[in-house]
């Protein structure tokens, strides 16, 4: 451990500004290198602004004005959240890696826009570049001249690269059927087309409709083929638009579901998932409803056998399935969903001709790939992943992790684990030629039977806005994530060493728990609900002799509000500040629920979907949630560590609330 | 315009980094600030990093590879797009405004995540003054006291605005069909609410789909106010659920407009309109084929007859009218909407019971507003506007500024005409209120007739990620926004005086361009083929005697080729870096096609929609583009202009392309 800290010294600014002269010397280095470059196009058009000029009253009025309003901003800032302290404990932030830091701060200074070549010659290129290291790391096939080949690019976070998810899933499943609509309108019936080598017009919507992604780039090239052959260029450009107006994206969910009497089609996600799933089914039109929440096990991971119910009921009933999305690390709990489980019940309805897309929301847990991966690019063996922790990682979440090859597209999110500024989120796709069916193409270029303006794809990448949702986005962030990948690279040298130290720091936070449980037995019930699966940990925390759910709830939101950042109270007053959530009725299972409520001494019946209470204590179970990202936790002062100040900080604060009875106990309650 | 300038001066780094002190002394200053401030949380904990550590070996061989890396992207960006120079004639970028500049770089250091408070608590609430700011800019009212009241927030550019535009539309336009059906569900029968003073039932299909977004606002209100007054919790708690299910939300498009037999809605925007929107409807599920495309006049704005007419058709056949999109600023032309004549016919249709929202796609042109807009807020008077400008503002843009206080919501990007680094974008509602439709609340929040939990409003909006499309934010770009609208207000003595300066720029560049296309007249036919409605002024070239419209398209690309950013060639190559764009078939009428082309002495019939000739040179009308937002371009070297120079270097590279015939002209031509 000794060895990881002292490797990690010089990539932070540290809690007290340890390495500021690294800061300040990269900093200025560059940001003058910047200033001089300036002056190197076209040095003989002199200066616009006079030297004098600094003496006029004009620059006199702008220095004031500046300064005061910087300053402003400065003392604002003093109420920041200290995420770079490792007496910050609560969400997913903590300090930046200073290589990525001063990349972001010294491209911003040249301003690139990554929508295009033309606006960004050199961070587009790292987008890209990105891209790649991400789709390496988690086992994609990035080889150019092979298929399929990944590709990844950056967001402006996590949410957005969902979204994305979507929108590429359902461009992808609904293309068949407008593909054949329209070659049936242009009476065009290519033949033999398809994995069934078949006649175009012979293929059942339901068969078309589960295609799987490569099949359905398959059959789409296949039919250009056979298209570009014509010799009427005029009978091509009825075929292309033809089909185009078919699409979905032309017509319209309404139209196109109801012209073709297609149901509704499904996204599948555990209940556990990030809240950007729900605003995503909103948001393209598909909606909540058609979004199945998937049950989770006591560990807060899908529940497979839940899955292959949602799945069976689907199929029967002749629901197109979108995609099955896992969670790589769920924001409120950190936990791992069984991937390899969702792979292998996909290959197996595959080969029953049922299919669906692969999604991985690993906005949080998914740069943890790089602890499983050498340097040499190949998947590290168990054994090898294991050695150093004491827990990590259990056989599912290894197996999960190895799964992630055989997906179709990943979120991730360079702005957590990645330790880079905001806001830097990404989405890597496994076969890159699923852009086609989401560009937004200019008229002139044609997107059927039309060879000649086939540039290769690598090179046609660059048209970065064509194939995204968003437009005008930061060059600046690329070149963060860029440096921060060269500098680390996603290995279990690189990143993966930071990350390992996250990890065991969060083994030695369990054990802490662990150990204050048995200590406080007397006094309190303190339970983690679930084991944690990476670095992040929940406690669940009673008074003994309480045995309404309101109250402990009140309880622990009293022990909370003395770790909450509160804007009207310095930074300083804070010994920790940490995060909470909850398990919402509805969020578990009736199983787990009652053996959570059972080890806190609770009663299960106090649980409910509307509560009888009017402040709603008792439809969810309150958590302390810890994202244990910060590297310095196994350090501290006086040769202590902050694991060791934060349990010794939880007990006394404990010991304080639970002398404040009358803030949490049931006014009528019998306990005691 | 000497005092114009002079009051610029310090504002920029400059073309040559004239004031690099500056930058570097402010930058340093707060860097400092930054990194004491670290050491001010528990000073008592002493240091994590050794200041021996310093000289160890992980520190030198961090150095080492930082300092590499760092060089490698500094290099590299040696061919970054020079955005700052006035040699820079493109795409919409320029310096960037010094404040704003220097907030992004020291709050970066800070990393606040504007998703919510907890992660933001200072520049979260600098996001919505900025949010308030611009809606005051355009007009509409901020008293938190009176409603409605606007608000508004960053997005991560103009595309997600606009995508946050067309979800809010929609969730308010379909809310009360999902209440009525909501309260049929559970037997509940409000009367009198609504605009018509009757039962909830009375209301018939196509009155609620013909709401106002405030009356719709109201109408929630009056049933929730309704709902409350049950005394039993549970008929609350299913009401509530059984409109949620019924929204379209939730059911998704295809169920909700089956169901209620809707015919899917239409979004009018003019053909000019920025490709966003028709990857908008795509991501929606809506479908290109609901976006009508408006006819333009010979200005390239908006034709409203044709608005008219899309209209007329649409309410023929009871088809929802979402919004009518109006453009600002066309990010091609640079051509201003008749916003007020879209507001007229709003107003005219809606005392007929016909509604639509109104949104202004101001990404480009919003912070023109300005421009006028006195200090004390009042909007400036034709005359005002136009002291110091030869033809600013035309009638038509003077009105089409004045009427953005009526509209609806407005898409503005400080990134562009707010000098403010990438990425900052901004969505502006007129009524606050509007938020309820589109919220992510938790389970445990009521939405209906639940009057004890609500907070105040501008208090609610703190919880910014329930109320936007995106969920992780940077909070840099907020303070950006946010010191520069403070240093340069958003009036004619701030933020407008620079653009003023841009838009005298326009006029001195359009003034040389009827002179030059005077002097050359005997070489090539030189015009614009519309006038510049603000700073962006297209043109067309066409070599005298040249009558194929292919031939002039492959002239205008030489001729750009020369300007281009071209990564094989060092910078300094360049003289001048321009962009292009061209005008589609399609995206133009006849008749101003016609008369475009006959000014350039083209054949008409050459404009087709499917060219024969292979290269598609035939489809189009290629332009050559010019943004000018940078604020040097009336200076230049040895008393010259910036203008002057380019405009030398043009009819230079006129002459020189015009003696390369064998690039462009027609082989088998017979011109000359």
């Amino acid at each position: 451990m000794k060895a990881d800290l002292d490797f990690l010294r010089p990539y932070f600014l540290g809690p007290a500004s340890e390495n500021a002269d690294v800061l300040e010397a990269l900093l200025l280095e560059f940001l003058r290198d910047h200033a001089y470059w300036r002056r190197n196009f076209h040095p003989e058009d002199g200066q616009r602004i006079d030297p004098g000029a600094r003496h006029s009253p004009e620059f006199h009025e702008f220095e004031a004005r500046t300064r005061q309003e910087l300053f402003a901003l400065s003392a604002e800032l003093k109420r920041a959240v200290p995420f770079f302290h490792p007496r910050y404990v609560g969400h997913m932030s903590s300090d930046l890696l200073l290589p990525g830091l001063v990349a972001k701060l010294i491209t911003t200074l040249y301003n690139p826009n990554n929508v295009s070549e033309e606006a960004a010659p050199v961070t587009l290129d790292m987008e890209l570049r990105v891209g790649r290291q991400l789709a390496r790391m988690f086992g994609f096939a990035v080889d150019d001249a092979a298929e399929p080949c990944a590709w990844g690019h950056l967001t402006s976070g996590g949410t957005v690269a969902n979204y994305e998810a979507l929108w590429n899933l359902r461009a992808v499943k609904f293309y068949p059927i407008a593909l054949q609509a329209g070659a049936r309108a242009c009476s065009f019936d290519p033949n033999p087309v398809g994995p069934a080598a078949k006649a175009l017009s012979e293929y059942s919507k339901w068969e078309l409709l589960n295609l799987s992604i490569d099949q359905t780039i398959e059959l789409r090239r296949e039919v250009a083929g056979a298209a570009g052959k014509l010799d009427d260029r005029r009978a091509i450009h009825r075929l292309r638009n033809a089909v185009r107006e078919a699409r979905l994206e032309n017509v319209g969910i309404a139209m196109f579901f109801q012209e073709h009497e297609i149901k509704p089609p499904l996204v599948m996600v555990p209940v556990s998932a990030h809240y950007s799933w729900e605003k995503g089914m909103k948001v393209l039109g598909l909606g909540t409803a058609h979004l199945c929440r998937v049950p989770v096990d006591g560990a807060m991971r899908m529940e497979i056998g839940g899955l292959r119910g949602c799945l069976d009921a689907a199929f029967r009933d002749e629901v197109p399935v979108l995609g099955v999305v896992g969670m790589l690390g769920t924001t409120e709990f950190g936990a791992i969903d069984p991937i390899h489980e969702i792979v292998q019940e996909r290959d197996l309805r595959r080969a029953q001709g049922q299919d669906f897309g692969v999604h991985v929301d690993a906005a949080w847990g998914g740069y943890l790939t790089s602890v499983f991966r050498a340097a040499d690019g190949s998947f590290l063996s168990r054994d090898e992943v294991r050695e150093g922790f004491r827990y990590f990682p259990s056989d599912p979440v290894y197996e999960a992790f190895h799964a992630i090859a055989q997906t179709d597209s990943v979120t991730v999110d360079p702005h957590k684990l990645g330790y880079v500024p905001y806001a830097a989120g990404a989405f890597v796709a496994r076969n890159r030629e699923i852009v086609d069916f989401v560009t937004q193409q200019a008229a002139y270029v044609f997107d059927l039977g039309d060879e000649e303006a086939e540039l290769p794809r690598a090179e046609k990448l660059h048209s970065l806005g064509q194939y995204i949702l968003e437009g005008s986005k930061s060059g600046a962030a690329a070149a963060a994530v860029h440096v921060t990948h060269r500098v680390l690279p996603l290995d279990v040298t690189g990143l993966g060493r930071l990350l390992r130290v996250t990890i065991r720091t969060t083994e030695r936070f369990h054990d802490a728990a662990r150990r204050t449980s048995e200590r406080l037995a007397g006094q309190v019930h303190l339970t983690m609900p679930f084991e944690p699966d990476t670095n992040l940990v929940c406690l669940t925390i009673n008074p003994v002799g309480n045995d309404s759910l309101a109250a402990m709830n009140r309880f622990g939101r009293r022990l909370f509000s003395c770790m909450r950042v509160d804007p009207n109270q310095p930074l300083q007053v804070k010994e920790f500040i940490g995060s909470y959530t909850s398990l919402q009725y509805g969020g578990l299972t009736e199983q787990h629920a009652t053996r959570i409520l059972g080890e806190l001494g609770v009663a299960a019946a106090d649980f409910v979907e509307i509560p009888e209470d009017p402040a709603r204590e008792s439809d969810h179970i309150f958590v302390l949630r810890h994202t244990l990202m910060n590297p310095w936790f196994m350090t501290g002062p006086d040769d202590r560590t902050y694991i060791g100040l934060y349990w010794e900080y939880l007990e006394r604060t404990i010991t304080k609330v639970l002398n404040e009875r009358e803030l949490w106990a049931d006014p009528n309650g019998d306990s005691e």
